[in-house]
């Protein structure tokens, strides 16, 4: 059963993070099963008085997929009084997710910082549960289950976030493996965005960014054409990460 | 002095607004003058616990400025331990600023998260300072005198969030007169963006969004060629803010 020592917490506070992976062209996102319970969870956690809210929302990431520096960004902070539910607070300790001495501390308002990550499927094949749930599981953002309050929503606008951004800033990194294709690339601007691109108009415009690298090498074992296989160009990568593509203004 | 019934709140949170104004080619912010202390701080409030936290933004915009359902957006968490400043509260309660009592409240460690407004500088002559502030007062971005705590960096942060999303979406509309010149649009946004721009690439691609609406007018009394008045086709124009420009993918 769960429970902390509350007095080095903040009070009604928490972070929320929705991980994001791609596999067999799905945009899938972790979550967590809660123990005892038909309904799952987003991971998250709550926030010590003496640390950044930030290094929480890391924490959290690394705890739960074994993974450290990755990508991480603040995409929202949920702060309407209906996400609070007393009826789920009792559900959870009658069905022994929490220890009854928390009560108190999860009976307040509260209020969540949230995040969304984007990391490398291959590296998460075991994601780690916490005290509440009873495993997790990588789960597409079409096939949902029941969520807890309102983690559905939050899912929501993490994916909405990421296709705003997608029109003036790189996705792939940590996403696709190493060395990847065109067409890998295209299937996965297309499973974020969840619509069909033309394939020429795609390639023109992601070459124009100039942030792939053309590694010379070819995917072989694929038939007639053998597709060129690509890699990030970092620098400009991130450089993109951080002042949006110079399409702009 | 400033004091407030303290349980009537929601511990250790706070929301804090930059309130742009667009005047004589300048972008300026909104900023008030702290009672008997040389510094200034962004207007802001805490968060009554039976309010949404959005709804708390909006009510500090209102009350500072006499303007309601004006643009104002999250734009940030700000949850970093080194915003806490002990010494500011002593300074607070030392200058009577804030009633002693309220010491303990102020000691907490905050988090804030931070909004941005778009409003009609024409509008708002005359902002309304708030029980903590002696006076407030427009003040250009790039002449911010000494602010309290991280609002410095607060507004350096809406600022680069207004000009990434420039890149996707509009601006204007609340910023302008009803009626403006395509040399004053373009006027707001080197502003805005902090550099020049061509003006027959602005010309071509702001009309290539289609959110400007030729009314037919012309400004008169201003030389030999009388610029075309425009106004903005408001269905269009949320749409692109709420979706973005389709420039997009």
């Amino acid at each position: 059963m769960y429970r902390i020592n509350t007095i080095n917490f903040q009070a009604g506070l928490s972070v929320d993070c929705v991980i994001f992976g791609f596999h067999e062209n799905q945009l899938k996102v972790l979550l967590m099963k809660l123990k005892n319970m038909e309904v799952w969870g987003l991971p998250g956690g709550f926030v010590r008085k003496d640390k950044n809210v930030d290094d929480e929302a890391e924490a959290v990431l690394e705890e739960r997929t074994g993974l450290r520096d990755i990508f991480l960004r603040q995409f929202y902070f949920f702060g309407h009084l209906n996400r609070n539910d007393a009826q789920h607070v009792q559900d959870l300790i009658e069905n022994e997710v929490v220890d009854p001495a928390m009560e108190e501390w999860f009976q307040q308002r509260f209020v969540s910082v949230g995040y969304y990550a984007l990391v490398e499927y291959s590296k998460v094949q075991q994601p780690i549960p916490d005290d509440t749930s009873a495993y997790c599981s990588w789960v597409p953002i079409t096939e949902l289950p029941e969520l807890i309050l309102d983690h559905e929503y939050i899912i929501k606008k993490a994916h909405n976030t990421l296709k705003r951004e997608l029109n003036y800033q790189p996705i792939g990194l940590n996403l696709l493996p190493e060395l990847f294709t065109m067409p890998e690339l295209q299937a996965l601007y297309e499973t974020v965005l969840q619509k069909d691109l033309d394939r020429r108009n795609f390639r023109r415009k992601m070459l124009a960014y100039q942030i792939l690298v053309d590694t010379n090498k070819k995917r072989t074992g694929v038939g007639h054409k053998a597709p060129i296989l690509y890699s990030f160009d970092k620098l400009r990568y991130f450089a993109a990460m951080k002042d949006g593509f110079s399409s702009g203004w």
